[in-house]
């Protein structure tokens, strides 16, 4: 069995990925060791910059996001009892919508599905090889059978902990980490919106972020310790701390409603440099982690697949390897402006017990001169809409 | 004796206040620790904002900066083997001037003998006393002999180890400081300038600035350890140094010259609030250090001077005694914003050795976006030739 571009992970790198090739007249095949439903109502990350928006809805798989997402043309910050806003559209133009990934994940399957992609859930036991060669495959069960793949060329969008980043050497990788200190207590509730749109609030107890999902379920987060437990934390305990880092001396509050969810994640900021060995080439979370502060994730998997389809159809269609050669430069220009955006924004509005006073100080400093500096503000725009230049 | 404002130190803060009340018919007496000869001559920084500029030429001081010094509309920013201009007067309609701080305190000090001001050097064991009443003093050894002032105001514009700062009782201050594990190693020179404006060099092997002072006097600096010594430091060695830190790939280089004075300062940032306790009012370093990087020490303190002579001039001319209480709020906006960007522009460009490489990588990122960004370009921009908004 074989195909052109073997695809490991059926996230939104992976589907988008596969979609954008079968428009080229590409042929792909998606390997993935969860089952579709799994993959379908995963919560992740939920805010698409412009460039994700225009890409779905020019490939025809953004009909749902435009009629279901939330527009959103700013944002605001919350410090020292203040709210102001960020006017995203009116610094740059560009706008960002609020959808779930899980949504886009279950749009891109749908297009896929529709247009009668290959699509494998369920596999195990993946294994790479012959990457360093014209001729790599991809060795896998499915249903305790094992199979293999023939392909030109491997492409790996399975997260952090998959197998394809681990199948690059490391004497020819170079990765850089940093692993925050603190974490996010993320709840999903019933109840109306605290606002029109997304608060991020910095305060000296930490961290938190007001975002919505729909008009009856909403979704906040805030500043904790990674290894704490959910279990620790009742829901009136929850509605004070939201109630204590977000609520404006000039009365705006959040507003409570029935919590359905709760859960803790961990974050961290991670590069894989190189993106690619031979004949694998890494996308999305494979290669790079970011912390969600940016909310750059989904964005950046996003971006990587751009340049990735662009290089395959040059070498499809021209028979030209200079954009396969370049491809992890390219990509990697934009991924460090997302990660050290993230860390900014990151060290910016979270309680940072390891820094001086001096520096928590300067938080607030560096939050009044963004708030009331045009160019800083478009600066922060810019980057949070996704059109900074790389 | 007794005047309207005893003023204690002749730095640039003491002299220009003296000046500028003297204008408004407001009389005032300086006490400096120092001989005139000494304050003349001591080597600090040399770069005047725009504002400062503005305020020297305006109050009749300005003449000979204008003549001597060099106005500058842009800087360069070295990194990676390159080197990219940041446009001051393009992005911001401002420039600075490069003048050294003694001269300017000759300017100053030769303005208030010339008006017959009343200038008292080499005076010991300053006290200040009653400044929580409407009649504070300031006693002090003249010739050995014990003198005092009676006075409306003192103010304390003698620098970080003054007496000033430590008369307002530690119980109502909160200070704030960082130490920064690096010091700079900074160079006096004969030779031609390198470059027509200063270069900011962030390398590898630590930060690096090339500064002039004339046509044949060049000024450097290079990160080193604070506790290293002049005398391990051969000129060869210096001079290999600086190449290897600031030389471009395009064949740009550093003109080498004959050395002839070396020093190392450390680096630390601090804010002392309140500046202010009954009568007392503090000015310049007295309240607040910034690491050289972003060169806001003396701008900062004639920023201060300029908001307490209009505080001082409404007291005298209108009654009015709202800017003087308001005095510590109003400076403390501008020196936080100043403190925030010397922070921002010294982690930026330092060899950090107490942080990941991740976060070192994220310098060069942080690099390219401030000499790719327009709106990036112009914050800093704005900061720098200080008219960021506070």
């Amino acid at each position: 069995m074989r195909t052109q571009v073997g695809i490991i992970g059926a996230g939104p790198a992976g589907l988008l990925l596969s979609h954008l090739l079968h428009l080229r007249g590409i042929e792909s095949v998606v390997f993935e060791t969860r089952s579709r439903e799994q993959i379908e109502s995963t919560i992740r990350a939920g805010v698409l910059e412009q460039g994700t928006m225009d890409l779905l809805v020019e490939s025809g798989v953004g009909a749902r996001m435009q009629a279901e997402g939330a527009l959103h043309h700013g944002f605001e910050l919350a410090f020292e009892g203040k709210h102001r806003r960020i006017d995203l559209t009116g610094l740059t133009g560009h706008s960002i919508t609020v959808y779930a990934q899980h949504e886009v994940i279950k749009d891109l399957v749908a297009a896929r599905v529709a247009a009668g992609g290959e699509l494998r859930f369920n596999v195990s036991d993946t294994s790479l090889h012959d990457l360093d060669t014209a001729t790599p495959s991809i060795r896998y069960r499915h249903n305790g059978e094992p199979c293999e793949l023939q392909c030109d060329f491997v492409i790996g969008c399975d997260g952090s902990q998959g197998v394809s980043r681990a199948a690059i050497p490391q004497a020819l990788r170079q990765d850089y980490e940093r692993v925050y200190p603190f974490g996010w207590f993320g709840i999903l509730c019933e109840g109306k919106p605290s606002s029109d749109e997304l608060i991020y609030a910095r305060h000296e107890r930490g961290f938190a972020l007001v975002s919505t999902r729909s008009a009856n379920v909403q979704r906040m987060y805030f500043q904790c310790d990674p290894k704490d437990s959910v279990d620790n934390w009742s829901d009136d305990r929850i509605w004070a701390e939201l109630h204590a880092r977000v609520d404006s001396d000039d009365g705006r509050k959040v507003v409570d409603g029935k919590i359905f969810q709760k859960n803790i994640v961990g974050m961290r900021s991670f590069v894989s440099t190189t993106m690619q060995y031979g004949r694998l080439f890494l996308a999305g979370d494979a290669a790079h982690i970011v912390p969600p502060t940016g909310a750059k994730g989904m964005n950046l998997a996003v971006a990587d697949v751009r340049v990735l389809t662009d290089a395959l159809r040059a070498y499809y269609d021209e028979d030209r390897n200079d954009l396969l050669a370049s491809y992890s430069e390219t990509a990697l220009k934009r991924i460090w402006r997302a990660e050290h955006f993230s860390y900014w924004m990151t060290r910016m509005m979270h309680r940072l017990d390891d820094a001086s006073p001096f520096e928590q100080r300067l938080q607030v400093a560096e939050l009044e001169y963004v708030t009331t500096s045009r160019v800083a503000a478009t600066a922060m725009a810019e980057n949070y809409v996704g059109v900074a230049p790389v």
